[in-house]
């Protein structure tokens, strides 16, 4: 499993590069003329998603070129790895086993022998009939009042999926209570939450596997103020707040009781946790029938990632693409772009999953990669991005690539709306390949009436080189199981480039220091001593002292 | 005003590049260490606000060259002649004039000698007063109920000012009507607003300059058929409608009453156009009186932008900042952290006040511009974006530039929660700048007593290379009149980067394609004649067909 060379010495990369050139040169529009079958040779399905990327400059060499160094680089061999729960994260020493999750109850999983799948399962049913209770109104706050809201208080991975799949999973919710989320520390997070809440009916789920992580606990704790302010008593905390975390002497220091703590397990990362108790919320907007579907769209996932050959296999060619477009076509950032309003928080939980597994530099080996790793992963809705940054995608001097993902069902009563969403959609993704030339721009304008001078001052301006790839995933409908396969797509396909690049994607070292040094700049903000400090900081510092002194 | 050479053949630009390899050498700690001075020399202040660039990699010959740049390509000329109502739109045969619509009542403006603030100040007397009948319950529902949540349907310019400046000035605001945004073609948008309010109790906005935008109208006929569903008569229409608009037939034709249409001017830009009647969701949101702090607070970096000497003058500064990143040091992407959690759609509002600016390829001269323009615009945040993508800040392969923007008094009681936020902010310029070093970490790990093998297996990964540069913007607070001075900051960088690349950043040819081919997609999927295209477009147009057809 251990590369024999560095990534750009090895022989599938070499054999690549050559055919960088032919590439960046041969048109898109022209493959499609060239070869009546490319969109059929491109396109891949599994788990009832669609992933054609047959827009992207792509051809039988290259992909045959890149399954090849996936071949080389090892990448079923670790995937097998990873799913017989064998320690590949080393740098912690641990499993990564987010595929437990959601397994099936026969599925033999273990960890240096020990199956896992009991204590998930325990769990998984605890959780799912403690969010059936609240729903069900036979949970109640300390009055007697049933749960009207919840407030998730978590940061990072204990946010982003529940709340990206809370907003995308809303439409089909049915009846519940209604779902809030608070991350920041910055306090106007929690106050304008709270501003809308009633103690005796709010429920908070406080969701950190330490119940030490900084913005949490501080949420938390003027969570439990404001409860504690509104008239209820010390005795209600038990009943208004639940934990998601395995730090069981303080959640119980808290005033939670941990018959209502819902673990889980070292070889849960943070941002592949939203199938374990951190997706408690979701159970909670949707629903243990709901959450369930959610679970098994994602195994769907895993085992089309598992068992479909490199050739066919929808979380390999996703990676492989873009690790062609990153480190062969030069390409930093990926935009992603949801045609679905309800998928808006996707492209921010895409951010952690992506860049936080992978944007490192340095390999397993404890040697730089010597290629760039995880591109910039940025985007938001469309149509709404059309009318903000696609102007820059379609004539920008740097070529974007680009995610369209589009739920083809709608689950809302506006079909006309949604024909408009889905042509739009497509259309972009033809207009970014396509362009439009000058011979096309000088006959629309000459056939508008306009004078040939205006004409020829206007063309380069109306003109679209064209060219731009992009791939496009369509699902089914904006169900659970349609989100759990896309989620568990992008996290394998998160997980082939960090073994196509030689890099740990399961630990975040990256995040260490900036928490350091927070914690002595708030002591000095407090009225403690100066620490050592660059005359920028320091003079920030004491600007920031003094408006705080003030206030 | 038009330059002499293309900009990379200009005598400041070639006096520039022999400059980077140094920027990209000498290390921003050594540069403090070096300097005692540094940080007040790379700070200034403007309109309330203070601009601290001295963490990014210049010294004073490239500011010099950066200077010297900015007056070779005619920016103070340009400046002055768009505050002067010239038409400095050419493309589209425009002034642009967005600062008139926050100047004094005094102000001298005239587009072609006719002077323009009688008929904002007509205008913004008009749009407030009505702003505030709703807010005092003096303008009522047609039953007679006062108005309790307002709907703005718009989209881009129509909608990204307007949001962010309502999220961000929410804790301010006082009591009045609850804004909603609905902007996206998707039916989920729509309809997960209006599920949540009452006919009687509800008022439109409808933002459209034409009247005709495909998503503004989908959007507002189906807000309008859910009124009439809802009980009302047509005759409500115009008691639950209003418009931004100067298409007055069409607003006339939908119902509305024309004494409740709210026009702007072909020199408002619709991402410039917050200030203008489009604003009329904050004056709903915020008051009147808010909304004059807003245009003050833009007015007096307005004043800042043309009277202070490049030297300190803050647009200039931001916009050489990032072209030095952009151009000469290469980097792609610029990161916008504001640490404040209601500054939450800042990122995306600056997307598309930038990307849809200067993401542009030609110059004014139809010639390509021989250098990278608009780099990707993207952020969160924070402390939110340091759980997520700041591992890849620290230690991806790729340097993301910075600008952190931290506004130093809250809105709210939590006095513990801002000392954090702001230690936080200031602690991570520090970190991506000072990094750790592998001397560093090996003493830290051996402080905590682990084995001599295991502390080198684990220096690399937990090592930061450091010297990534970032800009920090304070403001005072969040007020209106601090967000104004901050919108109008990154307008006028953006209208600086737009004169030193030679392109119209008031126009936006590169969203007209998609729209085209989307209007023929979308009557193939009504069931219309095929259109001639590519296999992967027919194909994807096939499975959304038989999706559609299906449900």
């Amino acid at each position: 499993m251990s590369p024999e060379h560095p990534l750009s010495a090895s022989p599938a990369w070499q054999a690549l590069a050559p055919l960088r050139s032919r590439a960046l040169e041969l048109l898109l529009a022209r493959r499609f003329a060239d070869d009546p079958d490319r969109a059929r040779r491109y396109t891949a399905t599994g788990a009832g998603l669609t992933l054609d990327f047959s827009k992207q400059a792509i051809d039988g060499p290259t992909l045959a070129g890149l399954l090849a160094m996936a071949r080389e680089r090892g990448v079923e061999a670790l995937r097998d790895a990873m799913l017989a729960g064998q320690r590949v994260n080393p740098t912690e020493g641990r499993a990564v086993l987010h595929v437990a999750l959601r397994a099936p109850l026969d599925a033999q999983i273990a960890v240096d022998g020990v199956a896992v799948m009991p204590d998930v399962l325990a769990v998984r049913e605890r959780m799912l009939a403690f969010a059936e209770a609240v729903r069900r109104g036979d949970w109640r706050g300390h009055g007697g009042e049933p749960i009207r809201d919840v407030v998730n208080i978590g940061i990072g991975g204990s946010d982003l999926g529940p709340r990206m799949a809370c907003e995308a999973l809303a439409a089909g919710a049915g009846a519940g209570p209604c779902i809030h989320f608070v991350s920041n520390v910055d306090g106007h997070a929690l106050a304008s939450v709270l501003a809308r809440l009633k103690p005796q009916t709010t429920l908070f789920v406080i969701a950190s596997k330490t119940f030490t992580t900084l913005e949490t606990m501080r949420n938390a704790t003027s969570a439990r103020a404001w409860l504690l302010a509104g008239g209820l008593p010390e005795g209600a905390v038990a009943r208004h707040f639940v934990a998601v975390s395995t730090n069981a002497a303080a959640v119980s220091a808290f005033g939670i009781d941990t018959a209502h703590m819902f673990g889980f397990w070292d070889w849960v990362g943070g941002r592949f946790s939203m199938w374990s108790a951190v997706g408690l919320s979701i159970a909670l907007a949707i629903g243990a029938e709901g959450f369930r579907a959610l679970l098994d769209g994602a195994h769907q996932m895993d085992r089309h990632f598992a068992e479909a050959p490199l050739e066919a296999n929808l979380p390999v060619l996703l990676a492989l693409v873009g690790l062609w477009n990153r480190d062969f076509l030069g390409y930093p950032s990926l935009c992603i772009a949801p045609y679905a309003e309800p998928l808006a928080r996707l492209p921010a939980y895409l951010q952690q999953l992506e860049m936080e597994s992978n944007g490192k530099s340095v390999g397993l080996d404890g040697h730089p990669v010597p290629v760039p790793t995880c591109p910039v992963i940025w985007g938001e809705p469309g149509t709404n991005g059309q009318h903000a940054f696609f102007q820059l995608l379609h004539q920008g001097t740097d070529v974007v690539p680009v995610d369209f993902i589009l739920p083809l069902r709608p689950s809302h009563g506006l079909p006309d709306h949604h024909r408009l969403l889905v042509a739009n959609c497509i259309a972009q993704s033809k207009a970014l390949m396509v362009g439009r030339s000058a011979e096309a721009v000088r006959a629309e304008l000459s056939g508008a009436g306009l004078p040939a001078a205006e004409i020829e001052r206007l063309v380069p301006h109306r003109t679209f080189a064209g060219n731009r790839p992009s791939s496009t995933i369509l699902l089914p409908d904006l169900s659970p199981r349609a989100l759990g396969a896309l989620v568990a797509l992008y996290e394998h396909k998160v997980f082939v480039q960090g073994a196509l690049w030689g890099i740990n994607s399961f630990d975040q070292w990256g995040v260490e220091l900036g928490k350091q040094l927070a914690g002595g700049i708030a002591d000095e903000l407090a009225g403690g001593p100066a620490g050592a400090h660059d005359a920028s900081t320091a003079a920030l510092i004491a600007q920031a002292r003094s408006a705080l002194d003030a206030s």
